[in-house]
């Protein structure tokens, strides 16, 4: 291969560099208006009074809707593919607007006005009374037989699931040593530097053309015709560059507000973009979770028996409902091998903010407690946590029993011995053995796993569209979509690696279309170069076919004996240069008798999955007095299969490790813990990791080749973002001897902990 | 056929009249600079020194360019495909700027400032010297030895071609009667409401991106690629909604400049947008053309020989260069029988604004002549206009022998007799047989044979691609470029009817753009329907089948007992309704083990060609002291073949007829006889009709099915402009018995005529 695997520079680098790219906030229409959103300020209860009369009398408003006005009907908003199956549909149970409060900030009301400033102050002359119930806002409250219903029926609770292999009860009385551990997550925010904004119109023959900064148009499409009850061709959603999303904009949000709010004001554009303070808290979080393991292991540490119990706080919403507890339940089963297990996850409604899909889709969490808990065993038992992370991880060939999936690559295990060398593990541990004083260093790690793509929980469809221009380049249109992860920029490797041409003809149309782009789900579940890979490479297969075909009636020279190689038709055998392929395109467009440009568009439906692996080592020094910790070295070892694009993936695990580490160590977005009202959603208080804060930060990959994937290649966009928070702790625990089982590891929590270990 | 043949609603109709379509000027980018033409001040000659430094100091000047700074080499300019035989290349003769001056406003140098003013004022500065040579204007001074040469080595002849069939001679021998005349048209303009607009920029991989009103947009980008020397797929060129082009569009005028300028710019976006002024002069024009016929008949009025020379003056830039002249010459052998005949066109250069395309493509200068020489053979036999015309006229059948085109219908003999009867043509005939006074009344008629598209001179390809959504509707997507006639809209219904839905299920896709808009060459030829109108079907088609595959496959009926009607899927026998279409379509997006959305993605060659024909009949009534001519009754009657549309035909028609009006009556561009200048380049004081000036225009049609045309329809976009002018000087010649043998037939040459004629 001579594109995939090098480092060609992003396609889109430049243009964002010059400032050029044009967001969803740099696009402005004609006669545009602008909504604002009356958000309720208590986290339960009921509207018992509106009245809007003195906003509507606001000179400069154009519109002032509350929850009465909008369709009656609830709607999903989780951004997974629609299914034929109504059991397998998304929870349905979101309003455009609503009467019945369920979080703090929960959408009553809609002004729309000339400007901004003058929809802020109609907010501002609305007159609202409540009917307030206590609020729910933990795991303990939720559970409650007493407790109000969130939404009627649900007893609070989302759904439950558990599985069970072997025979538990009788594993657990053979074991050496049985350990039980609890582990919590909290609630971070996805911090996207792009907030979620939208605008919509309605055009003369009543279609709605919505620009969004989603992940996934062709999703937003269908649910805003849900939410709208209307057929979904007659949404159109287009998707200009979008800055980052990592899972927030895996939710249609804000475009069936503005879509319906552009019917009210007789199609005129409405924009609807959110503040930083409304992106945390009306969009989606990660879940806080809590965790109990229990694990029963022999004096080897080989692992016998074990019982997970997983409850997931989902929020207001449902979103997407109980499929991220659901991957935390299985994230168990299939990363280490227990002979006997059960596993239960239980998702919970709460008066929080709404939970959804972010960076990892509950791995992040599940991996914490997996994590923690098993270098609590080797913790317990004298084993070095390396050695028992070998001795119990799963190994190529493995195969899901629920899922039927099969890992046909597995490098955990070169993962982890690059990374054991990397951190000069053996030493390092030795050395750190007897500490005393208060600046106390440890080396710790965890090891992961990641599935790319969703298949066979969904369905995992893509489309690719290749022209050939008479010049011999291409363009490249598919669905998936770039969201400042770079996609753009391995697709046209792949395409012209697969045809033959330079990396420099391949013209990818970066902006998605619903009305134009071929049918692809989004930008999820790290899908893109594995599931529209398969897309870009098939379709890429069929361009490079019909050059060969029309080269060989052009040149009589066999088929067979014919191929592509750098924008020139070569022999096969020889690659000695026949013609210019771009001779061949010409004549695709011009031969009087023959013409045809040569395109080719595909849909691919993978069936398959391939799962991604890896580890973080890292050393901490633990500063005992003031609980701070900070991180020294840091290695993130992956196995993503072939790296299409070394210096980007690079760039992945930057951002992924960044992530890691606020969620180790700083963020979290807290609530009063009475009103549930937010305490700091801004980036004031929120305590997200900037340039300065990050550690140098170590990358090395374990090149398997996945033969299911269309390059070998594996998920990598979220994986980099699961193990540095167990492997942080877990060196905690190796410099102190103090087990944090929450994260963040606040200097607060850790002064606390080391206070009650008795180090203080 | 239940949507195909009835007047559905114009798609676009409802957002025009609500004045929400976007054309070039409704588009603004950041950072728009704005560009203005310094225009030559003589018709011939050369720069010898020019002066821009004052220019440039401008404040808010960002670049001024001259000829000197532009690619050395020429482009062809025409919008024709482009050919693989190099001998059937457009004439490359144009530069993006000159110093060789050509006519009054050649391009010499561009200014690019912040705004449009700035742009003006900085025009004022430059200061240029010329070596002036002596203009050549007529066709006389262009085929006269001593002219200096427009285009070096040209000797002011673009081409000269010729035909020969029979023994013209011998047969001149053997007639009864032999009549010559000669007849001369005029320069017009086309008068597009939306002038010649354009901007560029450059993305930062080194792509212009263009912004056109052209008709052309694929071949728009490949002549900005010749005129920039730059590959072809470096170019991108999209195209809102244009507000009219009848040819003007159909060349590539203002885009390599915008494109040129923007790389001077550090490819910021340059915007050029001609004033009126400009577009009447430095865009194309009608060609003005003279005429030479000898025609031989026997007394009963059959011919038996003819002898026809063509002049075309084709101003500064050969532009469609031979092609229009060539066409005007097959007209005469296609339209009627000749059993001997001798013709030559000739194309010549002269010191005038380039003449191309234009509505009719020459055929309306050729009807002029022709039909007004079939008139005078009348009056000077004594016959019958319509008569001599039954007599001689091809049918159905006729194959062109020197195109090998074969004319599967011809409508023209039922044409006849529907104007015929609708004008009460006998007794009005009849009753101003004998006339005295200052007003006299007189009825003529006058017919026309138009070839669909421009096989086998050029090739004819199209494509269009469709995607059935998941509620049962589609996108349309074509090359084919909606340019104010209505192609969308019969489009859609092509595509309706072929798959079997509603037609407000399909969602047209108005917008071109070269990087997403599949190949094809654009608007032109009156191509639409029967070209790209094929593509739509072909599509269309493989949509169908697709759909009723997967609906047999759902339900396991039989593929060869379903059908699809209006949405649904159907027994064919008994028509009775099986299920929604929009469930198969569901199933396609979403069936776990076979999705795939059903799309297609066609591209089709048409290798016929179907001839339309028509008649005008009109009544005039001359007022002969003033030598005003009013038209009191007009119909236009056509044999389209089938009219998809009828309303849109209908419009289509009375536009046409309106523009055959003006050339007749009104039209014409005005230069100094001497220095070349023009004298009415405005629409104050050039003669354009209005909707007040338009009589009461009568449509009929008469409906063949042609079998090569994919609904059994022709051409109709320009064949209404062909006959009015002939028909209203025949009924001139009726009224009066005065031979007016030049358009524009206007009060001042009525007048000098009637005086000679000893009416006055």
């Amino acid at each position: 291969m001579q594109i995939i695997g090098t480092s060609v520079p992003r396609i889109d680098g430049l243009s964002k560099v010059c400032g050029k790219i044009q967001y969803v906030d740099d696009l402005y229409l004609r006669d545009m208006l602008y909504a604002k959103i009356y958000r309720s300020t208590i986290a339960n209860g009921r509207v018992k009074a509106i009245d809007v009369s003195e906003a509507k009398r606001l000179p400069g408003v154009e519109a002032v809707i509350t929850f009465e006005d909008v369709p009656a009907h609830t709607f999903p908003t989780a951004g997974h593919p629609f299914s034929l199956d109504p059991t397998h549909q998304d929870v349905a149970d979101h309003s455009i607007l609503t009467g019945r409060i369920r979080y703090w900030g929960d959408e009553i009301a809609a002004v729309v006005a000339v400007d901004e400033l003058t929809a802020e102050k109609a907010l501002k002359l609305i007159k609202v009374e409540y009917d307030e119930y206590p609020s729910v806002l933990t795991l303990s409250d939720a559970l409650d037989e007493s407790a109000v219903e969130i939404h009627q029926g649900s007893n609070n609770i989302i759904k439950t699931t558990s599985y069970k292999f072997g025979e538990l009860e009788q594993s657990f009385v053979e074991c050496d040593y049985i350990l039980e551990g609890q582990y919590k997550t909290s609630i971070v925010q996805h911090c996207a530097m792009e907030n979620h904004s939208a605008f919509a119109y309605t055009d003369q023959r009543g279609r709605i053309i919505i620009y969004s900064s989603t992940q996934i148009p062709h999703i937003c499409r269908r649910i805003v015709g849900q939410a709208l009850g209307m057929p979904w061709g007659m949404i159109r959603v287009v998707k200009p560059y979008v800055g980052g999303g990592f899972g927030s904009k895996q939710d249609v949000i804000v475009e069936p507000i503005a879509a319906f709010l552009s019917t009210k004001v007789a199609g005129r554009p409405v924009k609807l973009e959110l503040t930083r303070e409304e992106t945390f808290i009306a969009t989606r979080t990660r879940h806080a979770m809590e965790y109990t393991l229990k694990s029963g292991v022999a004096k080897d540490g080989t692992l016998l028996a074990r019982k997970a119990n997983i409850f997931s706080i989902n929020g207001a919403y449902a979103s997407h409902g109980h499929s991220i507890a659901s991957k935390c339940a299985a994230t168990i089963r299939v990363q280490y091998k227990q002979p006997a297990i059960e596993c239960s996850a239980t998702t919970v409604y709460a008066n929080l903010p709404a939970a959804g899909a972010m960076r990892g889709y509950g791995i992040p969490q599940v991996n914490f407690a997996l994590e923690c808990h098993m270098d609590d065993l080797a913790y317990e038992l004298g084993i070095d946590p390396i050695d028992i992370r070998l001795k119990n991880l799963h190994e190529a060939g493995f195969v899901d029993p629920l899922s039927g999936v099969k890992a046909h690559t597995n490098g955990v295990r070169e993962c982890i011995r690059k990374g054991r060398e990397l951190i000069n593990w053996t030493n390092k541990r030795s050395c750190y053995k007897e500490q005393s004083g208060n600046k106390r260093r440890g080396v710790g790690m965890a090891c992961f796993y990641y599935g790319t793509a969703t298949y066979p929980v969904g369905q995992e469809i893509a489309g690719a569209r290749i022209v050939l221009n008479q010049d011999g380049s291409v363009q490249l249109q598919i669905g998936a979509t770039e969201i400042g992860q770079g996609s753009d920029t391995v697709f046209a490797q792949m395409a012209a690696e697969t045809i033959g041409i330079t990396f420099d003809k391949v013209h990818i149309i970066t902006e998605q279309d619903t009305d134009i782009t071929p049918f692809d789900t989004g930008s999820y579940a790290s899908r893109q170069t594995y599931v529209s890979g398969a897309a870009v490479k098939k379709a890429a297969e069929e361009i490079k076919a019909k050059i060969l075909q029309r080269a060989s009636s052009m040149t009589d020279i066999p088929l067979q004996t014919l191929d592509t190689d750098m924008d020139w038709i070569v022999y096969k055998h020889s690659r000695e240069k026949i013609k210019p392929l771009s001779d061949v395109a010409l004549d695709s467009y011009y031969n009087l008798k023959t013409a045809a440009p040569i395109t080719a568009d595909v849909s691919n439906l993978t069936r398959t999955n391939a799962f991604a692996y890896g580890c973080t080592f890292a050393e901490v020094e633990v500063d005992i007095l003031t609980g701070k910790v900070a991180v020294m070295e840091l290695y993130n070892i992956h196995d993503s299969g072939k790296i299409i694009n070394p210096q980007l993936a690079e760039g992945q695990v930057h951002g992924g490790v960044s992530m890691g580490l606020g969620y180790a160590l700083y963020e979290q977005l807290l609530f009063d813990s009475k009103s549930g009202k937010p305490l700091n959603n801004n980036l004031l208080d929120y305590k997200l990791m900037t340039a300065s804060d990050t550690p140098e930060i170590g990358v090395a990959f374990v090149e398997t080749y996945d033969p299911t994937a269309p390059f070998g290649n594996k998920a990598l966009g979220e994986p980099p973002a699961i193990s540095p928070a167990p492997a942080i702790r877990n060196a905690i625990l190796n410099a102190t001897g103090v087990k944090i089982n929450e994260v963040p590891m606040t200097p607060q929590r850790l002064f606390e902990a080391f206070k009650e270990a008795g180090l203080i």
